[in-house]
């Protein structure tokens, strides 16, 4: 039998990060990408160009009508983004193809309305919300949570956008203009209530068809005007029942909604009534690799871009546990640099023990261009290590 | 600055793990490659297919000629394997091409005669040794050492080929006949006591043009027929001062033969005079990346494929110590599987931690198709699951 064939939609920084793991693993790896420039195609020699919306491009990818395994069909097909469209999917799932998460999962990673209705069906705590038919429909709201709220669009946000933060109905007027959304795209919007949490937690865990479950540890992201800019592994000081509570939630998530592959559950962490201990409650659903599971790579016995591949071609999980008992991973938002390459030189002379991970991306302000991740023992120092290195490499 | 771009001679397994090394830091990598299907081509988007001889082919791989960095020339050009045409490397060198390893001191790699030679001027401790400029010179040699020696081709050989054990000089009369080396090809002989070794170690440094020099633990290397099967990082029960001894002289090597990137120093553990600590004697050198070092992929701060290419770009060079007390990492030397990929769920299942690289090379009998290291505390059970993971790959 020869390799397997994994198909993934996207060329970005998380398809790249797949290619190391298919090296290892002897499977063939092909993606749809952007642009034959794409972070991914600098890197995966299988890489059609083409829109994941468009279907003909997306069922080359699947059939393997070109490149360097032309004529061998992918095995399986997965994703690095959430969008693609689902009737499309389901189509190709009706046609015999193994679509890994499948659309019925994904679309809760999709649609945070249908994601919030899910997730109350099944007992997860999430922030009090509700969708938004109108403008009345968000000012009974305010009254109900205090005055202040977030407003968000039901799909198409990432990264803090179609994300905002609200005390009155005006202040999201405009996106009520003409129809639903901003800049009247008729997407619909919802409401939550701005959580009083004390900081992010995020759960990765990864699923195989055949149900096989396993989670890494529990992480707390730290971001920054919405963007994910540090990751600590193991969360420090989480209490062992949070963690536990945590981990739970993610499997039960994963199950209730037949994930396939890695789904990263965002959490926010609230402190307990009458000084019990702290509770979770569901911030996001991502259904592939996650920022908050870069660290991995090096800091986990199995790296999430390895399980991920493994969870979607239904093969046994690898163990989870992490190297050393810290992590820090430290995004690079955005660089002074013209190519991140161009200070490859000062941070490997700052730090002989930072591993760099740059993703060939052209240079934009905030965009995510690499990350980088140090391990050890002493939280303080690692911390302190990976936030000078992601700093030289932000110029 | 656009990113760096290495050029690398080969398309083996060794050129395929630099890509994930390459992927992380952002380099460009360009490999020349026997075969379209090469195990390296599987994984490299710029990967010109030509002889690693051929002028034109390697003209063309500095150049960039053609691929998807066409018209970037190689900031350096480096090798996997030792078969090329120093003449022509000596030209581009002078032509201003960065050449690392240079041709001067690559054909220590290629030629064990000038090897020898060298290394006993530098002191080097080698086992006794003698050009054979005919059947009177082994016979002679034969009696000093007792008997029974090692013939071999100063060129060409690899994996136990090229090399015969001779008790007698008419044991290895054909190699002479119509002129030295197998087959009348012309390539000069040597002979070498057969060293009393107890075991085989490896030390593995890299090297910057600028001089810096860091070096993995010492292992051993456990030799099947004249082929590495195991290697356990770090050599078991090995005396400090041997380990010192031993580290010390590859350093020696790598700046008396001015190498950059990284060599592999392969070595005879022998018992020391009179009850004293043991010693070491070279056995054979690389200038590239080697088997002995797979385990560095993720067992050390820093792989050897890594490393290589920071030395190869003179970048800083990194950590090299061991993640875990020991790795074990086991060769999968031929298969009864058809394509090794079909013992993935096999291995996966039995053991969750072992960490599997394939090379994505047809299965013949014997042949290098991957290999797998496995981490951790207990040297014993590390080993055993090693090469459990390793015999399921083999079938």
């Amino acid at each position: 039998m020869a390799a397997p064939v994994v198909a993934v939609v996207g060329g970005g920084q998380l398809a790249r990060m797949m290619a190391p793991a298919a090296t290892a693993l002897g499977v063939h790896l092909r993606a749809l990408v952007e642009d034959a420039t794409s972070s991914a195609a600098q890197v995966i020699p299988d890489a059609p160009v083409g829109a994941a919306r468009d279907e003909a491009a997306l069922r080359a990818l699947v059939a393997g009508s070109s490149g360097p395994a032309a004529g061998r069909p992918a095995d399986v097909l997965t994703f690095e983004h959430e969008q693609v469209p689902n009737a499309l999917l389901e189509q190709l799932a009706r046609e015999g193809h193994a679509v890994r998460p499948s659309a019925a999962a994904l679309v809760h990673a999709q649609d945070k309305i249908v994601m919030r209705r899910r997730l109350t069906e099944l007992g997860v705590p999430c922030p009090r919300w509700a969708e938004l038919p109108d403008l009345a429909a968000l000012e009974t709201f305010l009254v109900a949570v205090g005055g202040t709220a977030v407003v968000k669009t039901a799909r198409g946000g990432y990264d803090g956008k179609g994300v905002r933060v609200v005390h009155s109905a005006e202040d999201v007027a405009d996106w009520f203009e003409s129809s639903y959304g901003p800049d009247g795209t008729g997407i619909p919007l919802l409401v939550e209530e701005k959580v009083p949490f004390t900081r992010e937690l995020a759960v990765l865990v990864a699923r195989r068809p055949s149900g096989q479950v396993r989670a890494w540890p529990v992480v707390e992201s730290v971001q920054v005007d919405g963007v994910c800019a540090e990751v600590i592994a193991p969360a420090p000081g989480l209490a062992p029942e949070v963690a536990r509570a945590a981990t739970s939630l993610a499997v039960t998530i994963a199950a209730g909604l037949g994930v396939t592959g890695v789904l990263a559950v965002e959490l926010f962490e609230v402190p307990g009534d009458g000084g019990g201990p702290p509770t979770v409650v569901v911030n996001e659903l991502a259904m592939r690799p996650h920022n908050s599971g870069h660290w991995t790579i090096e800091g986990s016995v199995t790296s999430q871009f390895e399980q991920h591949l493994r969870a979607v071609l239904d093969l046994p999980l690898g163990q989870t546990s992490a190297r050393q008992p810290w992590a820090v991973m430290a995004n690079v938002l955005g660089s002074g640099h013209a190519e991140l390459t161009d200070a490859l030189a000062a941070v490997t002379a700052l730090d002989a023990g930072a591993k760099v991970q740059l993703y060939g991306k052209s240079v934009r302000p905030g965009r995510k261009l690499g990350h980088v991740t140090v391990l050890g023992d002493d939280l303080v120092e690692v911390r302190a290590r990976a936030q000078a290195a992601a700093a030289i490499l932000a110029g």
